[in-house]
């Protein structure tokens, strides 16, 4: 059982900057992601917030709820919030992180993570697909 | 019809530091905003919050809830808060970023504001006028 | 009457980290400091919240509260977060930074702190101990 | 009586990249800061230079030439003139500086002030009504 | 036809800190690549060089060679070759940069690409199946 | 029993800039000191040198000497003497820096230490009572 | 018909660090770029001056005055002037950046030029010969 | 006789980028150089590589080989190659760095070259003819 | 014969900042100087400018009109003018610096001087005296 | 009465770097200063160390000696010592820091002091006269 | 059996800079090491390559070959290349590294090492007899 | 006759921190350094000192008392102490700086050293041999 966190702004999927992040909304990539875990067998919640200490909340408290995997697109809270890097550090779910676009081909705050030094490793690139290796990586390797 | 936003610590106008930011109340700040718009014949909406989850909300949702521009002070946000950022640049609206005292004069982290860059232009150290003044801008340069 | 507010994260006491927080929890931190009020002749309340602007709006209402002083663990939000910075200098309590465990010690980020310049000192290093240190400061000291 | 200063390349108002100034010129300019001044019941006086050391002199006799209060958009001269801050502190008149364009959102050199720490504060991004903005706050806030 | 490049010291995968990148070799990285290619349908050409000169050219050659995408590790040529990111810059094929270890949780050195911001994207931290998501990724994207 | 250290510059305690460290000179503190020592049940010896040689020597020799702590006010040789770090690490006992004023809210240099890392934890800005507090953290904590 | 520049300092060719710039005067420079003028069929016409305000002035009216292309060497104001730098990003003549000796090999400040990124190009090192390839450039390249 | 070395990635003059560069190719240059070779009475060499290592041999060699100057544009090996700047300063012939485009008006990396500092000067912006000017300056200044 | 240069705003001496520079003026200190120049046996001549261009003007005429040695004040053009700096270093006399403030005791900016290095020496703090001390220093050092 | 005070390798004036120093040795700069002393009607006390700890210690002790003033050329110690620094604030006799050579014009590390802000001056480069300079300004200025 | 590599451009020593290198050879430095491996009872192999690819293949291999120790001096690649730094960190022979001049007394670029951390230690100053030292090294201490 | 200096804390080797500096002790040390000494046919002099002062002062004095070399290992001075490095500049006789320990392997305030840039070289990591080199260099290099 996977789950997904969108952070801020990625409630305007589709809506906000479109030449950078494409068309599709977040319904979409949530849906999106749904699917794809019921191809690798296994089932996803998809959750998002603009509120750093929602997001930090839901990730203290995924174990708890059963879950095996987080896959984490943290906007822009990933380039400053040691909050959420200690909340990620401070469980022991392994964590992917994923953004949609090329981070470092954009503006130079982009290019720092705060959070991925505590996650498993980083996507970023890759479109929605990111979202979808992320969750192939949490369900093979973690075996 | 404009929207006013302040952040964190301006619910605390007059009761804090009035030595830097005067004796009136944010209460006083929200009326003459009012006033002012009545003048310049738009309305005016005004909020605050100490939360930035809900400041960037606000942002999003402006255009739909049929605002023509936005007004903003960030309070501290300004120098740290991409996601604010984001969510400025993530819309439409002319967006103007208002400070009530002059940050370039205090602390040196207050020179540095990372949500400047995607609003229309910045305000400070006018006091309460540079509220009045970004209402006039949107208002006269947007037609 | 002493009020104790605990930032991100500090929630997972004794669940996080525990070779560098220890094995006792928020709820044994919280027994604790209301046990030395006690001691001390004072009473205690103790907070938690993950949300910054939550931790803000405490310091902010402290004084009409009725509180005599502050202890505070911003947790990560003591390196970044200039809104909690400002909130602290915008009221009159005195207030206490406490850290469980030697930042000094630990990632070069946790060297910096945005709010101790705002405080009457800081404390780290000392584990619970820090709280009832920064309570007697605030007894004594005060007088 | 207030004076209005243009530094550096601000003769080439309309001629010089038009797509980032407007096509406006100096003249226009300056022949709107004097409608405007009529409109606020004061008069204004607009003088442009080159040099450093004019526009400098310019600031040092302005309270001995009756004026009230100054603005000043030193165009690039913001940038490093120690020599025009050191002016600005070394005279009584209150002092606002005015950019055209939105500094902030331009190249990183323009991000830095050496000359709005002395002055009462800056206004940016708000085309010709910056020194409007200006001259209303010069003539409203100094009574 | 996929193209996939290794750099510098990956000629000793498995036997080189295998704590960090695991005890397989390159032949079992590279014949799992092209297990994977066959499985999405593509053929994949393996190659790797210890020499910066020889990686670019191949970079540079693979358009001519009829590859529709290259997947590369740079290894360390990562931090500092802007050879190679040139050659990279300089043809039309898209290119995802792999990273078999999370190298946001290892040297600051190693934090810093200069070659991801002509990439597609980047993938980190994932093992292998870096390198098959990015075969993904070229395969479906690109369509 | 604890060993009390202060270094250079604070044999003028009480004499030097009282608006930042008090009325109260060396003498008063080494005496509260050793009331509050009694007070412990663990007896205290207090020394004071302004010789960088000098201080890191009683600290290599503490143990030897039958200390169970050391308290240690480095004054001005926290911010570069990375001889003083070398002797702290180079023994075994538990040692607390003490600061008597808020370092944090001075001076740009004071908020480096470079002996921090080293300690057990740091304590600054509360006054006499920083010493004690140490003490009670080595007497208590220590078992 | 085109413009050379000479910028502060340059009227003491030859008397000045004559083991840096050789023995000719700036009356020699000017000769001889007239005389390479008229071998390449074209008009020149020298100038220089030691006030940046008059610099700038020049490039603004270069256009005005038929000049098809300007040779600057602005001397030491290539470090620092953000205000010529603008003068020539204002204007659209091609401009060629000189300096007669190699800059890279000199002091720290002159290995950095805020002026050439606004230019066609630099030419550093050649001595006067490198007036003369500016010359060759503006009427070669732009037919 | 003069040495014309071109390094990484100018092998694919007129494919890549022809934005920057233009779209003649590496062939053209060379024949452009020898053709400008003749007119000057000198006989050209030129040679491509896109190995550091076999750059800095031909550097180190070309003495022997008779040449009496070295034209170089090294390519990206410009901002960090160290050993091709020793191998420079090494040897005793002239060297002039070319580079075609306008390296200060790019990205931040291209500001900085570690080799011009131990060549004669350097020449940038001005396409081919840069190549020339080197040329020209190598037979006349050399004597 | 000794030349005394005064920069930017000494002309406001007296007017300007007396806390810092005290009551005396331009006229003051003139008269001073030239009295001591009479004690010392040596005439002395006195200017001010608020232009760079003057000011390196009358520094690279200096020996030509008999001086013998130059005291001068450049103002806030000490913190930036690289062409002022080449001025000093591009003639023979023997030049001496002279703030009548602590430099070092203000601004972070007035820290750095880019003349002094091209100076005999520096003299700060000392009010007016200072540049008797520099006179007195090229009249008896100079022999 | 004047106490002068020379730091670490001061004793070896005439033997070190004459080059940078000259050829008289501390001896005869102790001479001289009684002499200049004697001149000026001040008696003179000078002392040297190599150890920071009494070079601070003499700072602290001056004023209870009698002394009225205190000319102080810390050596290199004025680059790091923040002991040195904290001991001439505590205490309220004026201070003037001295270098015999010109320390803006030799190695980086010289051009920072740490002990001229709380200094009344510096002078630099003035050779020995330096401290008649600093002698003569602790008597007339200061009455 | 040790190892000896020399990298870019210690194939001109005695021919290139002899006034840093001496004036012996690459040749004579070999032929030092073989003899005075013969007196350490060991046999050596010597190998100089001005291609980083070749150097590090040569690392990667040693072990295999039966080599029980490295001594390289890896010239200027020292100071940026991270993939012989991995080439050196991924295998199990001990390394020194060797720098036939001082480089801390040299540019500032020489200063830093990013070779160093993962080899034994380093030498550098000691001329030809840092490989000596290197030797005696391996041979005695890995014993 | 060489002068062997040890300084701050290297009176604690073998009781120090073994896992790095090895169990030996500085007696341990200095015989070894003896018997070097002897079969070089040189006599050798140890001293240790934990005080900066009497450091220098060895060093100022070693060439009158007939030293011809000498080995300083200045412990965490290395870092900071520009007063031995003036020591050690101010005087002629040969000086090479010795690390027990790979410093470039440990702490980042260990990779700078300020005085190394006086000393003919610098050997680290090479544990107590390091010493028996530096004699062999000064014995064999210094002839």
């Amino acid at each position: 059982m996977l789950l997904v966190l969108n952070g801020p702004n990625l409630n305007r999927l589709g809506l906000r900057e479109p030449g950078v992040y494409g068309a599709l909304t977040l319904e979409d990539l949530e849906r999106q992601c749904e699917t794809w875990g019921a191809e690798l067998g296994d089932s996803v919640t998809c959750r998002q917030s603009n509120f750093e200490g929602q997001l930090l909340e839901w990730v203290q408290e995924a174990q708890e709820q059963g879950f095996g995997g987080i896959i984490i697109n943290p906007g822009a809270l990933t380039h400053y919030s040691y909050a959420l890097r200690d909340a990620i550090a401070g469980q022991q779910l392994p964590v992917v992180e994923v953004h949609i676009s090329n981070v470092d081909a954009r503006e130079e705050f982009r290019h720092k993570s705060v959070t991925a030094s505590v996650c498993k490793g980083k996507i970023s690139g890759m479109g929605f697909l990111g979202y979808r290796f992320a969750m192939e990586y949490l369900t093979e390797s973690q075996g």
